[in-house]
């Protein structure tokens, strides 16, 4: 079979811009794996490391041989059970390319839940998780919510409450199940060894490199536009007479309402911890930043730019106060991923339940057709779409508990969970690593060139 | 409305083009944290990533508000004055993407200037003048250049000396902006204390961490491949005939073009500071190749391959030369940033007004069109060019001086500019952040695999 | 001359795809830069990353002058003898994206060389052997595989065994060539001082910052996905009736090979370290998943998914047993870049033979038009292509030995290869480059804010 010019066109623009995208989300591994590093203790900072580029490694293989099949293969609203190993790719769905962007996705996810567990997780217990979650659970939800066969898709044509959720770019089906899974594991595990006294009172843990968190906080954001405007996939579609806006245009817009509730959660986490803990706090503005991108990847192709700012805004005080609860129910996440990805991923959810926009939805999802659906409640468009976002939510929240959660109890019942006291205390790299991140100072150096040259007179 | 086949075809390439070089120009704000944080002294990181961190994430509210408004709004030559927060966004000239690949070289600006006043600036100030410099003064100099509205504009219909300025991509605009703005906090604020000594001697303030320099120096350049070519903002131009050297053939001439210019000016720096200093200062090369990519910016569409060479070579000395007379003034710029940025800068206009091909200035201006205009005055293009190349940088030091420089004077008089000695002598990070950017080593810990073992074997 | 509308389209949607890819590839400079730099001692971090900053820049001017001249000029098969300087650019056959892209490659293999000799060269001699490379040696090698006139061509119109070679992204041109270089230079080199004791036995020498090396192995990754897929310079192919899977679907293939051989890699390292030396080497997995990507660079254009996991695995047991065996044989490279380069790219060579798919190769090589040509020997392609891979792994290795290996031997001779043994033990940062990477930790500085607080009444 042959492409007429116009096909090949087609294809090729809608490649580049899906491919592109790809690399830009794979970066984000990166960004995890720096924000990851500098915000543990030196003593465990090639462990976690180690961690994320497992996570892409193994969820190479795990999603090739059946995770991309357990998400978008056909058949059934709960599982896809074909495409195995990549077998009948290309089709007409579906190219490498399609394949390469959910697989950027499908590795992000254990890298939010190794934060929660940092520090004190053993090794092997990490590798089982991260190959049951990237293979099993996250391929699972993806079906319900992205594939058009999954009971929740908002492309399904059996829309679930006339609507099914918008979660765009994954708020929940990325952010959501990688926090509750974290959240289990860290609740089974308990607190890092000193992390909270005999009377329950936090100790300060600062991570040991805040240039790598702010290096990483900025590679999550530009690895952002290409999660956010990227899910998209075609930025050229074929049908006749495309309407004035489009996609070209709602990809520009999604790419600008990331951005504004991005800063927005920023700046207000900047003033907000100023006036709670007295200091301009750098590690808070980067964590802000993150859940207000984490909050709009749920609707940002389907709201305004101002209401973008409003989800920024909100998701800033939601990360703050969970954070507060955190350290009250004595919670401990080295890298508050709980609370950011799960805190701001619910309330993403939600918000987009509340202001996406009538015609932003239909751009989005009816391919320009004007079908009547649901969109945000406070703009009028009933309660289909919202209830359809809380569904969203609970489900994950029953599903990667009740599946995630006996995972790590059996590990933990199993003692194969929880590293010893003391390899705790003398730090993962050593005793699990074979050695430091970072090699001490030699000693014997010159300071300076003078010294150096004094020393030179010396041996001659 | 709709659009055809065609149109489609036409805005999903731009789109693609434009937003993906928006993303390059925004990892420079990266780049710009990097390199910030590397130079300083460590007990400063943390103080000047934020800054950074805060010129995006301020910038992106400020420019959405109302600096895109100032910059590209229609209406009179000097300022815009609609399409604030976004209204009326997209309409026929501005899409979403448009306002995306502006934003990124808007938070640049104030990101040139925290270099100058760097490691010793109260943080409200920084950002009362970023916010100040990114909304209000730098959209003022791009509407005058870069609006085809404004006065300056090569592409008005009332071109200033029939030539307009050709700052294609800001040497002016952006670096000269920046630089004159550090110029004046550097010189109200005075040196960093110990600078000079009591006789006026430089004492050597070596940045704590020469990778990080490294690591956003490469940054920069890849950024730089946005932000020169990406700035011819469409790539397939679709007026009927396109000429047989299209946008996309200019485009690769500007990535070269700019690639040469740099990799010229890093040369010479390396060989240049070896005669000077006796030895290869890789710190050196860095900030030579960054200045040799300032020059080229302004020129970098419109010159051959051979001139841009030329470009590299003259703005490496210009930086040197400029260095060694800061020392002697006792102007102390933590980042070199007014000399470089400024001083490049300026040669880079002048280079462009000396050396612009007549073949090249009608294909980006004149969209193929020939019509009579000024080009490089050496190359027998007459007096117009470079008049304009001269009255841009007039412009933008006067304006930049008499807007910046007295609020940078009245932040001074009210003691907001500098902080206490004291809190500059124990570091910003400790007494502004809450803590340094690095944890101290711990203690205790085993030197080796082999120690670790021994310290189990203690403890049973 | 004017172009259709439907030439314009192509060519702007074939300068994006080529020019993108180029800034990728562009990135992999960074990522060598931070991994050597993480690999070495911190006395010599500054060295290593001013070399690879070195090959950057010397690289643009030598292969604008002349290295890309050598490499793609016309005329005969064994180097090209026009387009100096880009004269004639833009031609019928390369605009100046195609310079840049091969520009992203050239100055790719200095920066492999540089990691064997390490630690222990003057920079003098850097700059003569990088020069020479760059500009020289690897452009020949890369006129006769890549270049359409080049004697193995397998574009050429006289192919040789009936074949040509099939590197596709360079596992030889690229990888092989640096390695030889660098292991040429290690030899006649020697080892560093005290990297085996007296016994012949290894003393380990620890990489200063593992944080480095992982950021360089990610951008790596990252840049890959621009030396591979980016490797068919062309998305769209204007020829009438393009096939059902044009070059976007191999393109997309192309990035999934590439992916699989790598994580294939990593994860066979990672396991089989472990077995071997008993902890979880997060360096180890690093240089593994690398090993895997130059391995796959030669073929992953034309083999399947399940092929690309076979090369991976193989690779990996390459680079774990050549380790093996530079440590019994005393050989020190710092990078093990000669093992990983080479061993692994020598492997991927041999695999393209064994496993290059007949469909994949017409696809990739014939344009569509289905030619009789040999393909991988076991999926019973005869012996033409892998004999072509044997015959290119030999001239390479006889090629730049006999070049670089006699340009070694006499710098040796001349006493300006490597560096005296004080200044080594001192570290070449402080003997060669005025300062070490990374400013001592400064006294007397308050260790948390109730320190300084403290200190503050203390002054008061």
């Amino acid at each position: 079979m042959e492409n007429s010019w116009e096909q090949s066109v087609t294809y090729s623009i809608n490649t580049i811009y899906l491919l592109f995208s790809a690399y830009l989300v794979f970066v984000m591994q990166l960004g995890f794996a720096m924000i990851c590093a500098g915000s543990v203790r030196a003593k465990n900072a090639m462990n976690i490391m180690l961690t994320n580029v497992v996570d892409a490694v193994v969820g190479s293989i795990s999603f090739y041989l059946f995770g991309f099949a357990f998400a978008y293969g056909n058949s059934n609203p709960f599982i896809g059970t074909n495409l195995f190993a990549l077998v009948n790719i290309p089709n007409e769905n579906y190219d490498y390319g399609f394949f390469l962007y959910q697989w950027a996705f499908a590795i992000a996810v254990a890298g939010i839940t190794s934060g929660s567990i940092a520090e004190r997780t053993q090794f092997s217990a990490y590798l089982v998780f991260s190959f049951f979650l990237t293979g099993f659970v996250y391929p699972i939800v993806a079906h319900w919510v992205w594939s058009s066969s999954g009971w929740l898709s908002p492309n399904s044509s059996d829309l679930f409450l006339g609507s099914g959720s918008i979660d765009f770019a994954g708020s929940g089906v990325v952010h959501l199940v990688g926090a509750i899974a974290g959240l289990w594991g860290s609740i089974i595990e308990g607190p890092r060894v000193g992390r909270f006294d005999a009377y329950g009172k936090p100790v300060p843990f600062r991570g040991h490199n805040a240039a790598l968190v702010v290096l990483g906080t900025f590679l999550l954001w530009f690895g952002w536009f290409g999660f956010n405007p990227g899910s998209f996939d075609k930025i050229l579609v074929a049908y006749p007479g495309t309407p004035d806006e489009g996609n070209w245009t709602s990809i520009g817009r999604t790419a600008v309402t990331t951005t504004l509730a991005g800063s927005t959660a920023g700046i207000v986490t900047l003033f907000g911890r100023r006036l709670l803990i007295g200091h301009w706090d750098a590690m808070d503005v980067c964590n802000g930043l993150l859940g207000g991108f984490v909050a709009i990847t749920s609707g940002c192709s389907v709201v305004e730019p101002w209401a973008a700012i409003l989800c920024g805004f909100v998701s800033a005080w939601v990360l703050i106060g969970l954070n507060i609860l955190a350290l009250k129910l004595n919670y401990d996440d080295p890298l508050e991923a709980a609370q950011l990805h799960g805190g701001c991923g619910t309330w993403g959810l939600l918000f987009t339940g509340l202001f996406a926009k009538k015609k932003f939805v239909n751009q989005t999802y009816n391919s320009g057709v004007a079908v009547e659906r649901p969109y945000g409640l406070l703009l009028g468009g009933g309660w289909g779409l919202i209830g359809a976002q809380m569904v969203e939510i609970l489900v994950i929240f029953v599903f990667v508990s009740t599946t995630m959660g006996p995972m790590f109890y059996a590990l933990h019942k199993l003692k194969l969970l929880r590293i010893p006291v003391h390899d705790e205390l003398a730090g993962l790299d050593i005793s699990s690593h074979g050695g430091y991140a970072y090699a001490p100072p030699e000693e014997n150096h010159p300071r300076s060139y003078e010294d150096y040259l004094r020393m030179q007179d010396d041996q001659s």
